[in-house]
This record gives structure tokens, sequence and C-alpha cells, in this order.
């Protein structure tokens, strides 16, 4: 909302403050580098001891690959396979995952909108996958089409988040079977962003990989990310055919995907931090070395999604403290292995927009970047355990994400000789408001969030005790009427449109519309 | 309320657990010592740049000690004096800071609840100085002297919070004048924890010391120190005569005061992040150097009120990226010159207990954590800007306290080995819930909050739907039930009333109940 970039690279006349808020600034935020000293609660001894516990599951506990393809690969890698079990010596691991690639750029329809991944180049990208939303009137329903596009419109316009993502919402209006189609088009057409890709079925995959040929070129996917795709594990220590197949789709185009064990830890993992964080790593590790047999050198990321269950309902929780020692470990751990990580973001597991959603929600946002992750998944949205995604949420979520990018540029040392030489000049007692250097730089040097409130309890009673969420929506409903759409070139929105077209004869519809959840 | 540690050290029989689930365990947590690597965003020649800065402030711009008394201890002390302005030479304040105890133990009315501050030592101290409150109601009204005393009662209950700090909220039920001695008892009264001390005017001071000699012996008094005031300064460069009046009252019976430079930056600091900061070092240097001159070697605190301030109403913000930058900076200029450093902690500017609050006030609580603060004011309740302790929020915020202590206690390797031996037990696709180890971990390996809804929403919609506002304040209800007042010897108890009754003969009340705000 507030992007201070845009405002500080224009003249700071007051008309022309005047004139920015006028209209919302919706210019995006380059790809955050993240300046933070990085919060690392594992001396080096112990990253290898998470190391060696992990190697140690994966010779000898094993993963299960449930997927023919997957262990007549491994076959030939050279693994160690009885079944779908599949035993990884160490030393392939390693020689696998070290030709996944430390850093790269991830190519957006618009490339000024490319943006770097890996080492401390992060990206924020909104959460996916909530089968309710909570509306513009904050009401909780079943998603349509039209609401998926309200959010990639949304993404669109807030300057910190850095991808339209996919299905951010499951939209119930179209047969699940060709769902995969409408969502890759809405992220592409709504949005010049980077976006993600379906990974719902191996062939859902290529529908994907085959839109993103269209919409960017044959030729230029194989060079190029353009989208991510998440792979979800079955902790403990289980790929199953879908995602594995979806995998390979995506690597064989040279497209990264996330290897996302999803720990549950104390249900899906042993009770215990470090223990959890080992269990989740062999996963991660056994994906990532996966990549590498499907195609040697493509782009991949450490995943996870994690969370702590409650013993009272296993229920997962969200904002506690383990969760937050695991992502600084996880970050360690693939930091150690040179490859980019991804982490979920502000999660909460409230019902409503109240204030446990809001300590949840900032809470992991600062562990996040605290711990350097790369791919911050899941950053705008996400309310009562991923159930639902809320529109008033998003708008604050994606504020607080550019408050967080604020924070891990650092302090800004480039004017700090003129701001001392105002100190002299106001002396005790006096105040700075007037002063020319406060006049130039307050907009810069100070983050003023839209959707806090600041006034007195006097003023706030005035405008009708308006409280966050009410404030959020109307500021929604503002952005939204000022959506202007990207252009995209009409010969590839045809392209598109007739892709679709196509695969939607071919792709049986039944009457599964309503059965989706 | 999930005091982990006394769930460990017990037997793990369910009927043990059981039986713990019937009264709240309310054992306060020792000491917090942060084991988190912190977050420093300065080099070491920033270090020394805003350190160059502040000197040069203190050298050639001045600050005024409004104050004739301390005019006369500086111009005895060696400073340039002129007038109320007071220039002090960088080798003068770095000689009489160098004396100031790098740390320290706090001695409480029960030994057990003694604790360490300073180096990687810290404690949480509730909010404290609101001119309302928000009831066990949720209304907002005036507090009473019975409204304090419940805060004294819930900070004696919360395990997180280590002290029961002082005017929590203004007693409007009592006339000003009269009135620190009324807080002073009802901290000492409700709670064996350590406590604060007013600073009001000099003379209050004193009634303090003198009701703390009471309580504690006037020798020992001498060598430990048993309570904390507090004095802020004017910023830019001021400090009145209230303050070093109380500073006086408080460094002469060698008990240690918060030297806390009042920033709103923007607005009595320039417009940028490491002036800001070089201001305010500046200011709190001059108040440490000034508790030397009055003692040698008393214990002193680096202190701190920071905000940013909104340029569209002038309001104090909360939560903002640069109040975090700036706790990061400031604990690094505290380390530097090895004082114990003060910061404000769950601040919100929030009109009721909504999302807004819950962001700025878990933001604030995890800045505070990484940037290493060792006196962490303000902890719980604290809303509207300072303007009202919320019961609610109270609950909420200890229990926040709660979790940054176990994240701040970083990963426990303990029981890894065991913990790891469970993954070949279970096995791929298998669950943990029934391990053993399991059973007998997950209670000190995840943390469950009491106040954060988890349950599924059709399960939240049976129980009422009850938001977190209602949750807690239920929850204080509870523990104000359960409430046992700490035993407190009839001999010190009397001496004390027959001090207030005095002082109260001495003190003229006036009509000044209502004029208190």
């Amino acid at each position: 909302m507030t992007a201070q970039p845009a405002i500080r690279s224009r003249s700071g006349g007051r008309s022309t403050r005047r004139a920015l808020r006028a209209a919302p600034d919706c210019r995006m935020l380059p790809g955050l580098t993240n300046a933070l000293p990085l919060c690392e609660v594992m001396e080096d001894s112990q990253v290898e001891r998470i190391d060696a516990a992990s190697m140690d599951i994966l010779e000898n506990v094993g993963v299960q690959f449930r997927d023919p393809i997957a262990v007549q690969d491994w076959k030939r890698a050279g693994a160690k396979v009885d079944g779908e079990m599949v035993y990884l010596d160490r030393g392939l691991v390693r020689e696998l995952i070290k030709t996944i690639p430390s850093d790269f750029t991830y190519h957006a329809r618009d490339p000024q909108k490319n943006v770097r991944l890996g080492g401390r180049n992060a990206v924020f990208v909104p959460m996916t996958g909530a089968p309710f939303l909570r509306d513009l009137d904050d009401v909780r329903r079943n998603p349509m089409l039209d609401d998926l596009a309200m959010f990639h419109k949304l993404s669109h316009m807030m300057p910190a988040l850095h991808s339209s993502a996919h299905h951010i919402v499951e939209p119930y209006d179209h047969p699940i079977s060709q769902r995969h189609l409408r969502i890759t088009y809405s992220s592409m057409k709504h949005s010049d962003k980077m976006f993600m890709g379906m990974t719902t079925s191996p062939k859902n995959a290529e529908d994907v990989m085959d839109m993103c040929a269209i919409l960017f070129g044959e030729d230029f996917l194989e060079d190029h990310p353009v989208t991510t795709g998440n792979c979800n594990g079955n902790s403990p220590l289980v790929w199953d055919e879908t995602m594995l197949g979806a995998m390979r789709a995506f690597c064989r185009r040279n497209q990264p995907v996330l290897c996302s064990p999803f720990v549950l830890g104390g249900a899906n993992t042993p009770a215990s931090v470090p223990a959890t964080v080992a269990q989740l790593n062999a996963e991660a590790l056994s994906a990532l070395a996966y990549t590498q047999v499907i195609r040697k050198g493509a782009p991949a990321i450490y995943g996870h999604y994690l969370s702590t269950v409650s013993m009272k309902s296993g229920a997962p929780m969200a904002g506690t403290p383990e969760i937050s020692l695991m992502n600084f470990m996880i970050g360690q751990m693939a930091r150690h292995y040179g490859v980019p990580w991804r982490t979920s973001n502000t999660l909460g597991g409230a019902k409503t927009f109240d204030a446990q959603a809001g300590y949840e929600s900032a809470t992991t946002l600062s562990s996040v970047m605290h711990a350097g992750a790369n791919y911050i998944w899941h950053s705008a949205g996400w309310n009562e355990a991923g159930m639902h995604c809320s529109v008033a949420k998003f708008i604050v979520d994606a504020e607080q994400c550019a408050m967080a990018y604020r924070m891990a540029e650092g302090p800004k040392w480039g004017d700090f000789d003129q701001a001392i030489a105002a100190v002299p000049d106001i002396g005790p007692g006096g105040h700075y408001l007037g002063h020319p250097h406060t006049q130039e730089n307050f907009q810069s040097a100070f983050f003023m969030p839209e959707l806090f409130d600041n006034n007195s309890i006097e003023q706030w009673a005035a405008e009708g005790k308006v409280e966050i969420t009410e404030r959020a929506l109307k500021r929604a409903r503002y952005l939204l009427g000022e959506y202007q759409e990207p252009t995209l070139d009409p010969a590839k929105d045809e392209a598109l449109r007739d892709y679709i077209a196509r695969r939607e004869r071919e792709i049986p519809a039944a009457d599964e519309l309503n059965q989706s959840f």
C-alpha cells in the first residue's frame, strides 16, 4: 500500500504527494533482498547432527515412493529399492542435490516484475488452496471463479506481493477435472506478476506447462523458470504418485517445484523440535534428490508445510514458538545444502479476523524474516488453518509484508549526516515537524500503515468505530474499483483460450461439480 | 499459562496431567536467559558512528537539565555548564558510565522469584500508566484501586510476568497526591514478585523508598535492587526537575532507574532511523552518566520509550518496521556500553482488541526478543497507545510472552536421540500419537496456547462462536477466582499501613480527586 520506494523516487512537493494519494500506488516492490543478520539457532555441529540423522533415516528407514515410475527411476539412479521402499545412500543424495541451482531468476509476463530467488533473495506469494472465502462482506461461503479473479486482481495490486499464485481459493462453479485450466488462465490474465502452477495431477501439470509454453514460448521455458509447482509429501516418509507425476511434468520442462513435506509436529513426526526437523529434512532431501534424477540441474526448492498439533483437538496450530524455531533451523539446513527454501507465512488458526489471527500471523511473518526464507508462501489471506481466505486479512497481510520488507532492508544510512545536522538546528525542547529535512524525508523514513488506525478514540468514535476488518474491506473495494487489467497479447490470449476450449472438450467434466470437497 | 517447565518436572502419568489441569499452574517462569542469536543490524563501524554522533551532540549541542540541583551536581562533576545547559565531554561520559553494573539481581519478596537482569538475562514486566481500562466486561472506563489490585493479582498469576509493576492503571478513587502510597502497597501486597516504584515526584519517590525499606530492611536496600523507577526524558535533549529529583531518590538508595528518552520518531527526532537512534542514545547517556554523579556504582538501565509518529494525525504508531530496527540498534548500543537496557513490548494502537492490536503486539514482541532486550516493559495489556489497559489483552499478551520465552530458550536437544529413535519405530506412513516418546514429551515439546482456538469452525460454532476477547475475559475471571494472596509478614504489613496512614495525614489531598487526567 504505502509503497515508499515510489514516493521516494519522486519529487517531494505537496501537490505531488496529494496527486499520489489520489490513485493507489500499486507498483510492485522489487524482489526482497533480506539484509537482516539471520537467526541461526544451531551451531555447525548441530547442523551436522541433523544432517547425519536425516541421512541415517534415508539409508536405513527408507522413503516410500508410491509410484512405479519413480521406483524405476531410483533403480536406474543406483538406489537400493525394495518394492516401493527406496533406500538412499548419503553419497548418492549429496551427489544429486549438488546440481540444484542455489539461486535463479523467475520470469514474469512483465519482465519488470522478474524476481530472483535464493541466497538473500526472497519473494512474497499469496496463500492458496482455500475451500472457503470470507468475502467483501466478510461472509464465509464457497468461492467461485469470480472470487478467484478478485484475489488475482488484488495480488496484482498489492506492492509487496510478487506473485498471483494459483488457486488462492477453490472455484466451485467449475468442474474439478477442468478447474486447473481456468485457474491458470485467471492467474495469467489478471496479473503480469509470476504465478504458480497446479499440480493436482500429472496430466493437469502437463496442461499448465503447455499453457506456460503458449504464454512464454516453449524454448523460453527451457532456460527460464516462469512458474512454481508444489509437491506435498505425506509425512512420515511417503511421496505419492500424483505429486511425483506432477513433479516430473515440471522438472522435465525445467520448471521449479517446492519439495514440501507436510509436517504436523507431534502427529506425523516425533515430539521433539530437532527430531522433527531431522525427519522433515530427510523427506525434503529425498524429493530434492529425485528432481535431479528427473532432470539434472533443474531448479528445485526445499519446501515444507509446518505446523505443531494441538493435543486437545489434533488441529494444526499457528504462531507457536516451535514453528518459529523450526523455521530458523530449516533455513540453516537449506543454506547448508545451498538450495533455496520455501516456508509458510501469515498463517492464522482463528475463525474470524480477530486478535488471535493478528498475533499468529505477525509472529510467523517475523520469524520467517529472521529465518531468511526465500519463497515466502501463504503470505496473504490465510485464516482458519487454511480453510478460508479472508479478503480483509489478505489486504492487511499484504501490507504487513510491505512492512516486513522495509524492516528486512535494514536501517538507511544515506542521509545520516543531513539528518543529524537537524539536531543542532532544533536544539533541546524543540520539535522537528517543520524542519526541511523532516518535510523532505518523513514519508520514506517512517512507514505509515494504511490499515492501522492510530487516531484518538474520540476521532475513531466520531468516524463510526470502524475496526480493522471493515477498514480492510473498504480498502479492497476501493482497490478493485481502481483495478486496471495488464495488457495481454491478444494472439496469446486467443491461443490460451483455444487451448482451454480444446482441453475442456477432451477432459470429461462428469457431474463432479459439487463433489469437490 | 501453559508453564511447561512445571509439567516437565513432574511425572508424566495421565492422572498427574489431569490433576495439573484442574488448578491453574501459576508458578513463575525463572528470569529469561535469551539464547537466540541477536539481530545486530549495525556493523562495528556503524556502532562507532552512532556513538560519535551522540558524543558530538553531548559536547556541542548540550542537554538541558531543568533542575538547579542537577546543574550544581554537573558543575562539581566537571561538566561545562551554561544556565540549564550542560555540555558533556565524551571522556567524562565514558568515565562515568563505566561504573554502571552490566548486570545485577533483582530481589523479590519471595526470594524464589529473584531475577537477574543484564547480558542475556531478561524479565517481562506488565504495562503501566493507563488512565482507562477495558474491564472484565470489556467496558472502557476509569480505573479504581480495586481494578489496580485485579491487575496486580493477574500479574502475580501469569507465569511469564516477572513483576507486578506499579500503576498498571491509574486509580481514580484516591487523591493524586496520595496515590503513589496505595499503588505501591497494592503491588507489594497482591504479589510477591518484584515491582516498580513511582517516580511522580521526588517526595513520592522517597515514600516508595521508605516503603521498600520497611518491606526489605533499610540495610538490605543498600546492596540489593528491589524495585525500578522510570525517569522519562523530554526529547529532544531535556530532563526535568520531577524526573531528576525522583532519580536522585532512587540512586541514593542504590535502586535502579530506567533512563528513558521519550521518542516520537519524526516529531521530536530527525526523520531518520540512525539519526533518531543517535539522538536517543545521547539522551540516554546523559541520564545514565548523571546516575553515576548521584552515586557511583548505582545500578541503572538504558531506557527509552520509542514510537514513530503518524504524519496524518501526529499520533504514535506501534508495530512499525522502524520501531523494530531501532530496537535492534539500541540493543547494540547498550551492549556496546555494557549497560542493561529496557524496551517497550506488546504495544497496540488499536481502540479495541482487534486484529490490529494482535499484529502490532506480536510484531513488537518478536522484535524485542531478537533485539535482546533486558527489561521488557509494557509486556501485557497495552492498547490504544497506552490510553487503556485491556484485561483481555493482558491475559493474551502474558501468554504470548510465555511463548516468546519458549522460543528464546532455543531448540531442546536433551532427548534428541530418543526422539529420533521413534522414526524407525513408526516408519513411512505411520503416526506418532501413540508412541511412548510422544506420550511422554508432547506437552514439553510443543507449546499449546490456552487462548488460541484451533478447533474446527463447526466445533467453534457449536461452542458459541467465541472470539479471543471473550475467551480471555473468561480465563481472567477464572484466574481471579483461584487467586491466593501470598502471605505478607503481618508486622511488615502493619508497618506499611502505618506509614501510609501517617503520610496520608501529612500530604494534603485537596480536592484533586477528579483532576487526575
